[in-house]
């Protein structure tokens, strides 16, 4: 049993506690200033209003300014809180922050610093005290896990990764229940690019069911699954080929962080239905509209990647006609261009 | 142009030639003996019973006993039989086989002869007449391509996969058109044995949908979608380890012929409704019978690879305890055991 303290009382932060309340430790929720409402709601109801479900009764709620008290003999320490709040969660768990205090987070991301793709446990360490910055290594959550799905105990497999091996050790054996099956893998780089380009990608393949829609196709068999599932190939390649770019483990792509992620993505969620209404023949602007002010996290990687790309081919690590569907979803997401999947440019390495 | 033959007016068959006539290609089809209410009803309405699509006219349908007239003068020979028509097919197309007559086959599945898997082109090309046996190398067709998707010209990406470089160079730009995406690969053997495995597999991961409805879940983003792609991502792995233990590249269950392929037989068709019927608890034989008699491409892989397993771990060549999933899989559908996803088996390489 450990006392752990999760910070961010979002979906997957909070879905999170679940396996880790049934596998016996004492589990503090968190809220962070967004999560005020969240976090009144469950502790007036036990029901979490985005997952709209009633989470396990043991876990406790904390709302933001009561943090001293939720981290007060924290032995874990997780982050549930998205990619854009990295930095505030930096800062107000600094002061909390031990050596042998280990990090798990389920934020996932890449960030552009200095002309280098970083993955999000990295920042995170970066922005941490000095005093301790070194010598943390923050665990990461990649694989396909829908928040609503793990807090209602479906079966899920997860892989933790981290540069810490014995960081990995520690966590992995306390989050595991019937339930949660957890993996560990050491490239970080490997299942945090994954779980960062994921998005992109999943919205690239839903624009097969926006096109077979604008067209009056309705739902079943025969749709266009067909430019589905290449595209989905082609994707996987691609996130081999970043993988590999950024110093990792192409097989991080073949496996839970890559091809289970990216499918799972595919099955719902703002992503899929952004992808789709493009798809349809909206324009950006447009399809944005329709999601409501919904966080795309899609726009934000292919942002981060258009940025980057130049900089690797400046340094020939990469060539311009490589990455032929990420570049082509930039076109199409941030620029407005039609949709023209460029098949003919795919599987310039092998098909 | 080239005058093409296509042998076999099945549904995968007969798609095929709508690129080929698109292609500018002379296209005769032939009916196998099982073929002919098919070619019957093509000649007299123009429309494929099985594909429910009319066929372009300009492909020209011949009945089995016009095998010879339809042969002459053919330039390019296609086989679109079942993988338990090949010996037939052998037969029946081997006096027409000559060394310069590359002969494309859609035909997939693995073989165990001899103690070895074979791939179905080495089958064939192994009943092929001894004079040219040796020096003909089928090329088979690889990747994610739903029959009916192709007949109604849906953007689809495949791979040409054989031995001899230099018929897959003539063959892939006979076939392509700007909705028919081609790419060659000597791999034949990693993208034959992914085309096969990928039924097994397909039936697996429906398992989630079935035992979902079992409990009375709908349809929707929150389902048993978790369940689903840890076991997508398993079945690469697995795939991937079979590749290599075959001496293929593992690569090419990371592509169209493994990825792409596993994640359009998910969408619909036999296998995907007969692992859903195993995921609601039916037991094998009610299942089967629920089919209706259609043929059920994952049995017979499966116990295909349930023999061969035992003679490749007897020579070292592979774990016991390796490819869990494929194992549980044949004591679920071929013996009747209740579905117990091994995942803590999963993943014994990496996640």
């Amino acid at each position: 049993m450990a006392v752990i303290t999760v910070v961010g009382a979002g979906m997957m932060g909070s879905a999170l506690c679940v396996p880790l309340v049934d596998a016996g430790h004492e589990v503090r929720l968190v809220g962070t200033p967004l999560d005020r409402e969240i976090v009144a709601v469950l502790r007036a109801t036990g029901e979490h209003p985005k997952l709209k479900h009633a989470l396990p009764r043991e876990i406790r709620p904390f709302q933001v300014e009561e943090l001293g008290a939720a981290m007060d003999g924290a032995e874990v320490l997780g982050l549930g809180v998205s990619s854009a709040g990295v930095r505030w969660a930096a800062e107000a768990v600094g002061p909390f922050v031990r050596e042998d205090l280990p990090i798990l987070m389920i934020t996932k991301g890449l960030a552009l610093e200095g002309g280098e793709l970083r993955v999000l446990p990295d920042v995170l360490a970066s922005l941490l005290p000095a005093a301790v910055r070194e010598r943390i290594h923050p665990v990461a959550v990649a694989g396909p896990c829908i928040a609503g799905e793990l807090a209602r105990r479906v079966p899920t497999g997860v892989v933790f990764a981290g540069r810490d091996r014995s960081a990995l050790d520690r966590l992995a054996p306390l989050a595991r229940t019937p339930y949660y099956h957890v993996w560990t893998s050491t490239d970080v780089v490997g299942a945090e690019t994954c779980a960062a380009l994921k998005n992109a990608y999943a919205m690239g393949m839903a624009f097969a069911a926006g096109i077979h829609e604008a067209r009056g196709g309705k739902e079943g068999s025969l749709a266009m699954h067909n430019y589905e599932s290449a595209v989905f190939a082609e994707a996987v390649m691609e996130m081999r080929r970043v993988v590999e770019m950024l110093g990792g483990d192409p097989d991080s792509a073949s496996g839970l962080p890559g091809v289970g992620d990216l499918d799972v993505t595919c099955n719902g969620g703002r992503t899929g239905r952004f992808g789709r209404l493009l798809g349809q023949g909206l324009s950006p602007d447009e399809a944005i509209r329709r999601m409501e002010g919904a966080t795309l996290e899609c726009l934000e990687i292919l942002r981060v990647m258009m940025d980057a790309l130049p900089r690797y081919e400046a340094k020939g690590a990469l060539g311009a006609d490589e990455l032929p569907l990420l570049r082509h979803m930039a076109e199409v997401a941030l620029d407005g261009r039609p949709i023209d999947m460029p098949f003919t440019k795919f599987f310039r390495r092998r098909p």
